[in-house]
């Protein structure tokens, strides 16, 4: 197994864009662009990617997030730092790319990047799905980048990583991981109103960690034992 | 002091990439423009720079390097990987810019990064002129990136870059200490073949080195006392 790096851009806006994505790909050695309800790509998509035809020819074009990942055992979404404190909890913590690297060093599996719109970055729903966020350290003044110059960035970072052998766990594995929690937290009476921030959490948590699959079973072992004795359940 | 960036584009060709050069400036927190012979300049450059249209504006024109790089003490100039042996004596050792951040750590200064023009990058004199070479590691199989990426990964890298107190050896003593060394190898009747190449080695040597300005005045002193002690000079 090896570590796989897919570029997958959420609905983006410029065709210029699309093909100087392409191209920046192509020069750190990176292929599988996935591109999700994108703009029309037509002459200036090819004159941008320059040689890279190749790649934004080959890219897989999707109409949702979640055929363009589905085969992804991590998602990392790349945003702009925002002043606003709005969704920090979903924002919080981010990671800058050379972290990233770290994280990922000694392992295989399937990595997607997501760079969302030019002009509004990704939904709040989308950003719920990322395992990590990533963040490219810029001034405070002027911190939204161009898109290419974003994934040309992030590549850079990622070009001289060393993979290994320490699998990343299933996604689908971890999706029932993270329903199994939320199980756990209705059998609880979690408060409503915290369930949503705490599995957020959870989520982020788990992505920092880089699960291994076994990891992911054992946790699950440890939440079925929970709820065998949880009171709601020996009153049965 | 402190340690100045100055982005120095030689005659670029597409305003579209001068002004999404001056967005990835102020993204990064930097903002000395220089342009050298640029194509003309118009609505493109100024869309492409989007909010950077500051950085544009504040570009300082010049007719020839020279000019654009009359007070740096150093001169890095950013070139790709060729396959080609041609001039590598010229081009190597070539540095990757994460060297080029360890190199600066802890200087003050004004450092020029160059960049070439899109299509054929620097001629065989003005990679003579560099102090370092940088070189971003891209794959070999198509390692030419677009000029405002190149310019985005420098900066990046750059951007978290610790300066410090110790200062770059003034660009004027630097050229008489290069050109006394000239003198001393015509001394010693040093082969014509070989002089243009040592001196080159001696150029780059010195830009690794990150001269301080007494080690100049040392080395300049080593050389008169050479001189001196020459059995030309003896003779006399």
């Amino acid at each position: 197994m090896s570590l796989n790096f897919k570029v997958v851009l959420v609905e983006p806006l410029y065709q210029g864009n699309v093909g100087s994505v392409a191209r920046a790909m192509k020069n750190f050695g990176f292929s599988d662009l996935v591109l999700v309800n994108p703009c029309p790509l037509e002459g200036e998509a090819r004159a941008m990617s320059s040689h890279a035809r190749d790649v934004l020819e080959g890219a897989i074009i999707t109409s949702c997030i979640e055929d363009a990942v589905a085969d992804a055992n991590l998602l990392i979404g790349t945003t702009g730092i925002t002043g606003s404190k709005f969704d920090e909890h979903i924002r919080i913590p981010a990671h800058v790319p050379r972290e990233l690297k770290q994280h990922l060093q000694g392992s295989c599996g399937t990595v997607a990047l997501l760079f969302g719109r030019e002009n509004k970055g990704f939904t709040k729903d989308e950003l719920r799905m990322m395992d990590m966020i990533l963040t490219i350290p810029t001034s405070e003044i002027y911190p939204v980048m161009n898109l290419s110059h974003a994934v040309a960035v992030v590549l850079y970072e990622l070009s001289d990583i060393q993979p290994g052998e320490t699998p990343l766990a299933d996604p689908f594995d971890t999706k029932l991981l993270m329903e199994h929690f939320a199980q756990v937290l209705d059998n609880i009476d979690y408060p409503e109103h915290k369930k949503e921030k705490t599995e957020l959490m959870l989520k982020k948590i788990f992505g920092r960690a880089r699960l291994i699959p076994r990891e992911v079973q054992t946790l699950r072992g440890v939440l079925r034992r929970v709820q065998k004795n949880l009171v709601s359940d020996l009153k049965k």
